[in-house]
Parts: C-alpha cells; structure tokens; sequence
C-alpha cells in the first residue's frame, strides 16, 4: 500500500453562503493530493502529459462527514490500496486542524493515450515506482 | 416518481488542458438540475434557506462515461425514485446535445436548521409537492 | 456600435461566505455575455478555436458597486464600442432582477494563432460581421 | 510600502483548454497573495470577519502579460503602497518558476460592518500593524 499527505489551506472563493467548503472543490482537492502523492514518487503527472498520456477521473465516491470551513489546514491523504493496472485508484481521506475526519472519498482514473483518445494500462514509469510498496 | 429535466451550455472557463469538463465541475451542473428540479414543483431552495433550512450534500456517486466539450448543450435529468425522509437522493443523468449519456450520478442531501446545524426531516413545504408522485 | 444582452442565473457553488457572488465569478458571467454576444452574429468562439485561433484576455477592468446573491437572474449586456482591429473590446453591464447595477467591466482579448502563438488581426469572419454595426 | 510574497502551485482543474490558468481563477491567486500578506502582519482575514468585519473586493485591474501553465510554481508579491483608509489597495505580481512577470493587478477592496452593510474605515487592527510600513 502506499500513502502519501499533503495540505493545503482553504481559500474564500471556495466557501459558498453556508459558509463551508462548496461539495464540488473537494474535486480540487483530490486532485492535489493525488499530484502531490504522484510527485512523492519522483513523477510528475505534468510529465505524464507531456509524454502524451492523460488521465481522466471515471469514478468519483464521496462522503461529507463534516464541514471544511474559511482557512482550515487540511490534511489530505491519498491512498493506493491496489496495484493499479486498468484503473489506478485514489482512497483519500481529509481532516482538519483540530484531526476531525471531514470527507473520504474513492476516486477511480483511467490512463489514455492524449491523441487517440485510446485506454491504456498503468504506464510502466508508474508501476515501477510502485513496485515496493506492493511486494 | 419525480424527473424533471434542464439544459445548460458547458463554459470555457470549465474546460481543462484535456478539452473535458474538470470533473469538478459537474457538481455545479447537479445543483442547477436539482434547484430547477425543486422549483419546477413551485418552490425555491432560495425559500428554504430564507426559512433557515439548509441543505448539504452527504454523499456523492458519479461515473463519468464521456467527456463533455466546450459550449456542449447538456440536458440535465434530475429524478427523486424515493419519497424523501431523512435524506433526499437525486439521481443525475447527464446528456449532451447527441443525446450521449456522459454522467451518472447520485447525490443525497440531508436538510438542517441553519442557525443549530441540527438535522431535521424533510420539510412539509417539500413533502406536500412531492406527494403526488409517489402514491 | 455592437450591443448584445444575455441572461443567466447564479448558481449556489458561486456564491462565498459573505453571501455574496465572489468576485472571480464574475469572468465566467462576462465569458457567457461575450460568447452569446458573438453567437447573435451568427458565429461561435467554438468555431473560431476550431480554425485554430484561439482570444486570450489580455486586461481585465471590473467595478463592483453591489453585490449579487445566489438565485439571481442577472442581465448581462455586452457591448463593442470600437471596431476591433489588434484587439476587441468588450463593455459589460450586469444588472440583477430588479434593474439595479450591480458590476461593471471592460474585458481586453487579442487573437492569436493557436499552433504559433503569433498574435494576429482580428479575423474577417467577424470583421465582416460586425461591419453593419460601425458603419 | 508593505510587501509580502508567497507562493502556489497551479492546479490542473484552474487551467482550460488553452492550456493556460483561466483568466478568473487569477482572482483566487490574489486572494491567497493577500490573505498570507495580512496573516504575516499577525492577523488574519478570518479573525476579521469574526469580529464582524468583511472586505468586499469594489474594483479590479489586471493585465494579463504571459500565460499561467499547469503545475507552474507561481510567487505572487503583494504590496500595499498607500495607508488604507476608506479602502485598502493591493498591487500584485505574479511570476513564474523562470522569474516571468505573467500577470499584474490592483485590487481595492473596503471595509463594510457585516451585520449592517455599512462601511467602514479600516480597523485600528490592521492600520496598527502597517503603521511602522508608512513611517
């Protein structure tokens, strides 16, 4: 299994008038967790497009437990709980400040080649350097 | 059982580097089918909060099955399958203007009292025009 | 002169905890005024991209004199007071339900040549057709 | 002159089919530049508003100079020239990882009781804290 976390701070536009974290930025901050696990790795999903492979989100589970509120800390923590082959899945779970469990989400990518719009398998520069964490 | 269906046209500002909706931002397209949902029945949710009820989302399932494309016309059916308790669940599909599916999704939301945060049931106000499409 | 007015209605996900419509949205009210603007005269920014020319911003002037809330039909009016040439300019007015002026923004795009980046005139596509307007 | 800096990485949902940061999203960039500018004054904008105060964005002006690109390293230096009195003004640069100028802005915002609407100087809490930057 591999296990990577990163925070980020929550900005005024994401609020909405209830004053908590609008439910579709968390998108965003899936993202961030899964680019920032990626670039643990030694890859950059910025590379990985420039190498002519996209990977677009097919999947998307989410639960809003609690809140995130104007300028919380958040600790994001993205998962890899299998070996990606088809698919690469992200489990991430997001607390606040104070540790408190705001959302959990799964969020399931598949890998395409960016011009023919083709699916491919997990690329090899990402295997590879999974490698440890699933042996 | 409720359907009710809307359109809007995907903005620039929504696209990413791939030319696809951000998945994101479908959360924005769900909330304009279901608000044009609530007040096809003669209601707004904008009532609702004036009457100090809110909404948040608690769960979020969505499978994207293709990409929608800048200035796409998407057709937004949202459908209520069972009479609301607890819990409201909206069942999204997402068409563009090809009549291709691009979204499945399924969104619950729970109703508070703004000023306690306390969950509450569904309000009559709610109840009472729904009614007629599940008896 | 070239004057074009289009609707929208502010969703939830666009409003901030001040209850307010937060003020980067207001590119995405602007973005829909000028591309149904261009869409009246019986073009489409799509087709424009699709030559391969894309209309980056390049200046953006906006004043904020109320604030708009969520659920509000707003009026965007978009006008082109000179004929565009190196640049195009847009003049936009947003009003809310009740007439009142709520923002104010002139919007500064030039055309380049999507593969290049080459900066270029303005295309005679919509030179010739906004001809009728600056004659 | 008060001047802060600080640094964010652009993410993939900001960009759009150009391949470039969305012109409105720059709007979330100034607000993290001078939410860090007044949080490395020993305040920060929440305590702000949680003493009833918000600051409401009345006027922007940006020139877009040179693209944002996905995954850049963006540093935005925010400076406040002149003492805030009835409105506070940020003159910002953004650059990027290569020390490119992409973007300049001045924001102006004011100050406004949230309860009534009404506005406000700026509070002692901040003219105190940038009074040894104007003397």
């Amino acid at each position: 299994m591999f296990v990577h976390s990163t925070q980020i701070r929550v900005r005024y536009g994401e609020t909405d008038q209830m004053g908590f974290v609008y439910y579709g930025h968390y998108a965003l901050y899936y993202e961030v967790g899964r680019v920032e696990a990626i670039r643990s790795l030694g890859l950059t999903y910025k590379d990985l497009e420039d190498q002519g492979i996209i990977m677009p989100v097919v999947r998307l589970e989410a639960k809003y437990t609690a809140p995130a509120h104007y300028d919380d800390l958040l600790t994001i923590t993205s998962q890899i709980v299998e070996k990606p082959d088809r698919f690469i899945v992200f489990d991430v779970i997001i607390k606040n400040q104070k540790g408190q469990i705001l959302n959990k989400a799964k969020i399931t990518l598949c890998f395409k080649d960016a011009t023919t719009g083709v699916q491919m398998r997990t690329p090899n520069s990402i295997t590879d350097k999974l490698e440890p964490y699933f042996s």
